[in-house]
């Protein structure tokens, strides 16, 4: 049984659906999704590909798509400018209208270049997500960023462009080794500790089952944590305010990123220590002053902690000095995503010093 | 007296102004628009620099603001990933925020390219179009297009992206060449075909006054020119329709850019070209059969005329396959601009073979 789709509501009467569903109902949803052919843009990468691309293709060749495929390098490093460039060409040279559609199938990495090549061929294609990875099933997927990363930052390259369908297959997490298939749960965390306080406690409790991929437990967890996600993007489509909820953990988590060096850390890991980091913050925020522990937010912490790995030694001075290049920064100053409680985030600025440096040794000393 | 400013009115309560007045004026329809500084980016040229950036940056610094300015080399090569990437690069060093304004300082390239920087700049950057040229000021700074050339075509990678403010100086067209004051006015006449017969009919009496470069008349004639673009890109701001009839004597006109080389003809020289050869495809479809003269689009076509030069000598028959690689094509085959009668332009599919030759035929072999 696979778990109700996900709907996100756009202005002007825009929306799309996300399904948890098996790779070969692309045809029938792309259908209902008002996606045309005959001809498709397939964008995967050479770890996804060998697993999942046949499965696509040829349900997609069984309907009358014509496929054309190709694969970047895996990881981050395909996120730049020239392999953006190297996706127009490959695009450009097949002769494509604006009606052929873009389908990325792959993790973040694929999802963000894909969506941005999309979103800047003749001035936008229609683009499909098919996510293959927990992080991006219950994140990436959904919101319509695309981007790439730039020498002074990540993502600090894109455009908005909102996917017509969304298709995440619960399948394709059977295929993710360990490491990444729970740092990504970092982000359904996440999504329930800003939104949703019964995730959280489900979280808690089937975590074993959870992490055991039982397959009803994983399409349940990513559906409800796919769910919070849509409707933040639903209130806040390009970011004006609200959606800044979905950055809880990541102010933090940016800085460590970029200061462990990108790839020592996965995302997720560094979104779970800047979650560590962002809930002593709140506890601090609570009290009015540096706290010595986490107050009402330690069962939270526990679950954090779960995806949080052994912390890498870095100096919380420097990190601190780290995050000044932080986008999310305003002219006012660094901005913080915090709970007054779980499932009630707000934003916080002009944050004491003494503070982000608390947050920062915590999160780095205590182990998991 | 400037004549007064067009509005354009988007979906969801957006919309912006372009006021055909002095850039000194800027400080102040900054503010109106609700761009806010201090740090504003002025991306210009190596021609319009020298002639005009004192005036906007003066005017600017006077008023508060910290301006950083960078020239881009002048023409169609600027177009291009590579300088796309190296105003990111510029850009980012400055640590900019997202309400930091991207003000685009010159013609068409410029606009595209700057325009397309602030579209992808931490997702989107405020976009203000300081535009200098004829056919800037009636046609390229308004309506959002944004982007750069590939090997494969002309804009075929880039993003809408609409401005927050349109300041057109009547005065910065007194600078430009002939030849480039001339060939911009095609889009003037162009858009008095397909949406404005008095405007026709004023180009025709007054194209003395307005090529003497009479500061009342050329303000008067691009601002009211300027309105009929607005008023397309009011009904179709995604150009999903409507917005195609702007495309009448594109598809010539494109092809002819493209066989021609570059450079070797004014986008508005081929433009004008593109616009003769659709008069007579028009004149073709009206009777349903490839015709021998203009029949009612004879006054249309001598005002056409005078801003198309010495046609290029290319071959019909290879033009006609050229424009097969325009992106305007749909998966049913060619798409034209034919006007039913002055002020009526439609889009005509499935159009015969023998009337695209025989309308580049008279638009090659007819002497201005």
């Amino acid at each position: 049984m696979s778990p109700p789709a996900v709907h996100v509501a756009l202005s002007e009467g825009r929306s799309y659906a996300v399904h948890f569903e098996p790779l070969a109902t692309a045809p029938m949803h792309l259908r209902e999704a008002g996606v045309t052919g005959p001809r498709a843009l397939v964008v995967t990468d050479e770890t996804v590909g060998p697993l999942w691309l046949d499965a696509l293709a040829d349900a997609l060749r069984a309907d009358g798509w014509q496929v054309e495929a190709t694969a970047v390098p895996a990881g981050e490093g395909s996120k730049s400018l020239g392999q953006l460039g190297a996706l127009h060409d490959w695009a450009l040279a097949l002769g494509i209208d604006r009606a052929t559609p873009v389908l990325a199938l792959g993790g973040g990495v694929v999802g963000d270049l894909a969506g941005f090549a999309a979103a800047t061929l003749l001035r936008g294609l229609p683009l499909v997500h098919l996510p293959t990875t927990t992080i991006a099933q219950v994140d990436s997927a959904i919101g319509g960023k695309t981007g790439i990363n730039h020498a002074t930052g990540k993502n600090l390259v894109g455009a908005f462009h909102q996917p017509l369908l969304v298709l995440a297959d619960p399948a394709t997490l059977g295929t993710l080794p360990d490491r990444a298939f729970q740092s990504g749960l970092a982000e359904a965390v996440k999504h329930a500790l800003i939104s949703d306080p019964a995730l959280a406690d489900r979280l808690d409790r089937e975590w074993d089952a959870l992490v055991g991929r039982d397959p009803d437990v994983v399409a349940s967890v990513v559906r409800d944590a796919a769910a919070v996600k849509a409707a933040v993007v639903e209130a806040d489509e390009l970011e004006a305010g609200e959606r800044a909820v979905l950055n809880f953990g990541h102010t933090f988590g940016h800085a460590l990123e970029r200061e462990a060096g990108y790839g020592t850390l996965t995302h997720g890991e560094a979104v779970a220590f800047g979650m560590r980091a962002a809930l002593h913050l709140s506890a601090s925020l609570r009290q009015g002053a540096v706290a010595d522990g986490l107050g009402p937010f330690q069962a939270a912490d526990r679950l954090v902690a779960r995806v949080a790995p052994a912390p890498p030694a870095l100096d919380p001075d420097r990190l601190t000095e780290a995050m000044a290049t932080d986008k999310k920064r305003t002219a006012q100053g660094l901005r913080f995503v915090v709970l007054d409680t779980v499932g009630e985030p707000r934003l916080a600025d002009d944050v004491p010093p003494a503070m982000v440096e608390a947050a920062w040794r915590f999160a780095l000393e205590s182990g998991a």
